[in-house]
């Protein structure tokens, strides 16, 4: 009898162990799963596109579109082996990243820090555990507001992402009526006028991204770590189901319109 | 009988689940488990102490020793928030890290990367595991050639760590017979000359602690997740008793031997 309940229990405890190893499989996502994915954010075909480099080496083309209440800014982006922003959060804007190939690496927090005056370090609201995914092909990956994220270009050739930013309702009027991300990097990057000679970047423009972050409804780290309590490279199913497509639609469409020339959208 | 195996087999799981919290913990250590310490790392009392504000923000102080075939730097340094060098492997020298005060954040691999020619990064021999731990007050931290590691101080006050780096047998012949590191030092960084006016540090400087590093044989990141696949903030066994007492006891008594006036000891 008592032979028999030890054989049964550890027949038990194998499946239970491989409930488990299979139960850990199930809640992460893999880079053999299907993602969300998207085949074009189109660019608002603006007279004067306006390129600047940021302090995180990002070569950007920006433009930015109003129609009705729905206000945003689209940046094509090239990054350089390295490049990218540390880690960072925003308050007035939902962001949605889109990399039209694999490779880049982005890290985001599941803790939300919903207060800009909470800031998620050491000394304020604590660092966040951050989990990172290496982007797909055509991968569109939702961010809103109030998580840490950032991301790197963790390869040796410079990749392209798209990024949208939709201003929310916490927002105040910015000049784009965006949400303030383009006069943000306005004002902490550098103009560029000859894409095949970039300008340089200095320790001011550095320090300000820093510090003028808050004016523009953002937290932003100045060392990697700062925000960053630990890094798990087995991105959730919390964060991989995250998606605003309705949000993303109106967008599209709203570019879409500008470029057939929709005098109801202006983009500039 | 059926329900009497269910009753058993629950009580197992139960035990088995159990078992595994406990010994999940056991192989890690935290702050209130015991840490190697030790209560001081004399300074060899040089007639001109060498000053450097390196590229990573340090403030050092440094003396080299000799003695017989006993090579060694030792580095004073104050950290300010948020400085320290960013993840890398020395093959040269192994290395200890003292921190008088609790706070500082190290980071440590449990891989080895045994060839200069194998960086650790993704187009190279792959990124690293990392692990962190938050030092605590008299702490000492060994760390042998061939691992990536790095610190940070993620407080908002200035921390300070003293550094020992001791040259092993890959080692050339540097001036210094140290392995090289001071060398190093004295070439990427800035001689300070008056320590309430720190000099300033350009971009030159950033970019020569990668691009000489493996003169002095090191390989150094250029960007904080080049070496990194994944942080874990739990500090694993096989890294916490990593320790070289023996080597350690002899750079202090040849410091000691040094600071008495025995003549067999030089330093500078």
């Amino acid at each position: 009898m008592i032979l028999k309940i030890k054989t049964w229990s550890i027949a038990f405890v194998l499946v239970f162990t491989i409930a488990i190893v299979f139960l850990g499989q199930k809640i992460t996502i893999s880079a053999n799963n299907s993602y969300p994915s998207i085949e074009n954010i189109p660019m608002p075909q603006v007279e004067q596109p306006l390129r600047i480099l940021t302090p995180a080496n990002e070569i950007f083309n920006i433009a930015s579109c109003k129609v009705n209440d729905l206000g945003f800014t689209i940046a094509q982006a090239d990054i350089p082996p390295g490049a990218g922003p540390i880690p960072h959060v925003h308050y007035y804007i939902d962001e949605w990243f889109w990399t039209p190939k694999a490779g880049l690496e982005l890290f985001h927090s599941t803790r939300q820090y919903p207060t800009i005056k909470e800031v998620p370090n050491i000394a304020g609201a604590g660092r966040a555990d951050m989990y990172s995914i290496i982007s797909q092909a055509n991968q569109i990956i939702y961010s809103p507001n109030f998580y840490v994220h950032g991301f790197v270009n963790p390869t040796t050739e410079t990749l392209p992402i798209t990024f949208v930013w939709l201003k929310n309702d916490l927002a105040p009027v910015f000049p784009h009526d965006d949400g303030g991300m383009r006069d943000f990097f306005t004002e902490v990057g550098v103009k560029i006028t000859d894409l095949n000679n970039l300008p340089s970047l200095n320790d001011k423009n550095k320090n300000a991204v820093v510090t003028e972050a808050p004016r523009y409804g953002m937290n932003q780290s100045s060392y990697f770590m700062e925000y960053v309590n630990s890094i798990d490279n087995q991105f959730p199913e919390e964060l991989a189901k995250m998606q605003n497509d309705e949000d993303l639609k109106r967008v599209i469409e709203a570019v879409e319109a500008f470029n057939s020339g929709d005098k109801s959208v202006s983009c500039s």
